[in-house]
């Protein structure tokens, strides 16, 4: 994608199997991808090989968002619909497939609008109700469209979204939200690291405050739910599971679309139900 | 396949990736596939880790092979069904996928039978009539009951048949060629090495010798397309194009039948119409 010369490619090529080969394999796919990336755009000497596409997402997700929002605005449950939608966002993952066509998009939405999630969103509503603050970690660009929808349904004075700090795959970075007018919305700060996750303590010091000054968090995506899914905080995972381990640590169908609360977050939830 | 030991599996890819990382990109796909299995037998501890899946592959083209043979028999042209039929078994190849299914083995015949050979056929069998010394260099197990089929169309006092000289992926052995009854058919030698294709300097001396005299080399299969395209030697190569490189190499599309002879024989074909 960012160059056509040989000797460069194959460089990039060489330099990666052998970092694999020496790679500690119990590193959580975010941290592999971020070591793995980081010899891309330094052997290319490209700060950010995938602009074009985070630029043409971002115009896709734009083009579909009219439709979408008089969608949610029409729908029997305009939250319920709103989650759905930012799910089938998450399919805009150039980690997990080397491209993603806008009719891939297209059956995304269709799928994630015939999935019903089966109250799991009353779960979430009623917990964003209830929080004070709260934290929405962003994945992708062209998904942060999708994204928008939901924060839409919020209660957006007490939202921040967090976006990656420097530009890795796909991921969104403030340009992105700027360029979707999330920026406009609804605070947006970066966290720092060049990591297609959130890998907290390579965080900066304002976003790891945010974190853990918030009382919910809604995180988008894989790179999310792998780096936080062990993490003791009550959140919500927002993603469609695009690689069976995946599928299987979520016990689900590869494909398939989650709304899942932490494990922390669901011993919360049942001793406030006691109490 | 041959270990459920996570140790071992992440020792054999850890030695393939750093393997991979140092290889000269210039060698021939066989000749890194042989470094690469080499590793997979050494760190498994198992000289022949596909010893099942070629048993079963040599039972199913045993259990395909009465039909086949009243097909071609009874069909209109039988040489160029049975040639048809020799390329359409070159889709059992473990090298490639890593699995092959009985319905694809059931599609790639069917798809074969339907491909004209063009008169390419002629050629062949032309050829064939003219060779004083015919060297059939076989290619996988199960596929070996197929060109069992075409082998019984020739003048079978002249043609010898090679198979791999040890063990490599799902590579035909004499095993293998004792197991489907080809060694009561035909003269079978093995060329000496565990490469999957012929690499010439690598082999025997004894089948280097036979490859020289022979007049007329029947190449199955990728490996040997992949070895011996650029040798200067009357060569037709039968197989199925299994990757892109290849079909483009070869002119065709991915999947496509091709019965190719090599520019050496071309012209040699061409010279001897002048004359």
């Amino acid at each position: 994608m960012v160059t056509s010369d040989e000797v460069i490619q194959e460089e990039v090529l060489r330099e990666i199997l052998g970092l694999v080969s020496r790679m500690d394999l119990n590193m959580s796919p975010p941290l592999m991808g971020q070591r793995i990336h980081r010899i891309i755009k330094e052997k290319t000497n490209q700060a950010d090989p995938y602009k074009k596409h985070k630029e043409s997402s971002n115009w896709l997700g734009l083009k579909l968002y009219p439709g979408m929002r008089s969608y949610v605005e029409e729908a029997k449950n305009p939250k319920e619909a709103a989650v759905q939608l930012a799910i089938a966002g998450n399919v805009i993952d150039l980690g997990v497939n080397s491209r993603v066509a806008e009719s891939d998009i297209h059956k995304s939405i269709e799928e994630a609008l015939n999935t019903p999630l089966n109250g799991n969103e009353k779960e979430f509503f009623q917990a964003i109700s209830e929080a004070r603050k709260i934290l929405y970690l962003a994945d992708n660009a062209g998904e942060i469209v999708f994204d928008k929808l939901l924060i839409e349904q919020l209660p957006i004075e007490k939202v921040t979204v967090a976006v990656r700090g420097f530009p890795i795959i796909n991921d969104v970075t403030i340009t992105d939200a700027q360029a979707v007018g999330l920026t406009k919305l609804v605070k947006v700060i970066d966290n720092g690291s060049d990591a297609p996750g959130t890998i907290l303590a390579e965080c900066s010091p304002e976003f790891q405050k945010r974190f853990h000054e918030a009382d919910l968090i809604i995180a988008k995506g894989q790179g999310n739910y792998e780096t936080l899914s062990d993490e003791e905080k009550d959140i919500f995972f927002l993603l469609k599971a695009k690689c069976q381990v995946i599928a299987e640590h979520a016990g689900c169908l590869l494909g398939d679309v989650i709304l899942s609360r932490s494990a922390f977050g669901s011993t919360k939830r049942a001793v406030t139900a006691q109490v």
